[in-house]
């Protein structure tokens, strides 16, 4: 199954860590535990940060705002990231994760072509409508970071591209397979497509407009209908 | 001729006082002379706070930061304002001020409907194209007060809610003239329009994409094609 793909990774315990020690960890020796309780408590500190992030953004974060929020020590937190860059590189691989989890994986069960893509952005539009209550760390970063360089910047947006690089290789799927017109250029239908998701979350999150969430459902149709292949 | 409309405004100096003492003045008496002066040293210190929350954002303002950039003392600022919080809002009406003088006006130039419309559109392109290497109030001030209240935010709200009361009533004369389709909804168009202002913002400023310019104008070509009154 392809994958929107993971850049960078931090070290994250299994899926089944979060729900306790795993079966398969019974029997594990001491060595392996001690290892596997660091990355449950990293794992912890990265969900706090993350839901941190996403109301006061990543700039937000600090070392001592999580030692308060997990009720550790600030050496013990440091001791888990060595940085708050780290931190934060880790809390966009978090994100990043789950938007693969929540809106790349579900879609692949529907067949190629607009049927994908319309399931991208119906999941799309499902995590933004969640976040319209606390945020979005592509949204909110691309303002705290679009003026910098450096590792925090390039994780952001990388992550943002390697999504944007999904949602294209679908729109030429559409293409291919005599969904769209053969002429559609797979940059200019994602731009559209991902102005529509900006214009929800600014509208609906800072203006506070009724009935933003049909305006970006009946965008979406009229593109889709606007490049849909002749009958 | 209509306005934009202007929120509650600070207290600004005719446009000549920037260009030092207009000549209506050359004859006004010491109180009226005092006061214009303060107004200048005001709209000084409005312009150096308005340059540096293009870059940094609203809540980047400190009394003290604008007393280093104006080399005026932290209480010679304090005097002009009396709160960060009169600062932030001082700016954005200068901003609001601004955007109306080269968005809004010009476009005026038009006649009503279509061209009009695009004039609005095409001005709000310039502007988003020169904030590309700066940054626009509208879109880091959504982030940073979408979750708060108070009169910041208030202010920033009534500036974009403003302008878009502006983009939708152009948009109902282009639909009562024939412009556009009698069905058209001016809220869906300029949801739509202000989704591919966006897009370009994060594409070309965050993302650096190459093309986010032409994208918008063909976006907004095929939105305007889209909604055109079958012929």
């Amino acid at each position: 199954m392809p994958s929107v793909s993971a850049p960078r990774r931090t070290s994250r315990p299994p899926v089944e860590a979060k729900a306790g020690i795993p079966v398969a960890e019974a029997a594990v020796p001491v060595p392996r535990r001690a290892l596997h309780k660091g990355q449950q408590t990293k794992a912890t500190i990265v969900e706090a940060a993350l839901n941190l992030a996403t109301h006061i953004g990543l700039e937000g974060l600090s070392i001592g705002a999580l030692a308060e929020l997990t009720g550790m020590s600030k050496s013990g937190v440091f001791a888990h990231f060595g940085s708050r860059e780290e931190l934060q590189i880790s809390v966009v691989h978090e994100y990043h994760d789950r938007f693969e989890q929540e809106v790349f994986y579900p879609a692949l069960q529907a067949s190629r072509g607009v049927a994908r893509l319309r399931a991208l952005f119906d999941n799309w539009m499902k995590r933004t409508s969640i976040e319209l209550d606390s945020g979005c760390i592509y949204i909110s970063g691309a303002v705290e970071f679009d003026d910098r360089t450096g590792p925090v910047r390039d994780a952001l947006t990388a992550s943002v591209q390697t999504w944007h690089a999904a949602m294209r290789r679908t729109i030429v799927q559409c293409r291919e397979c005599g969904d769209l017109r053969a002429d559609v250029d797979e940059n200019q239908l994602l731009f559209e497509i991902h102005g529509l998701i900006l214009a929800l979350h600014y509208e609906a999150r800072f203006l506070r407009n009724e009935g933003s969430m049909q305006r970006a459902i009946d965008g979406f149709e009229s593109i889709l209908a606007r490049y849909a292949r002749p009958a």
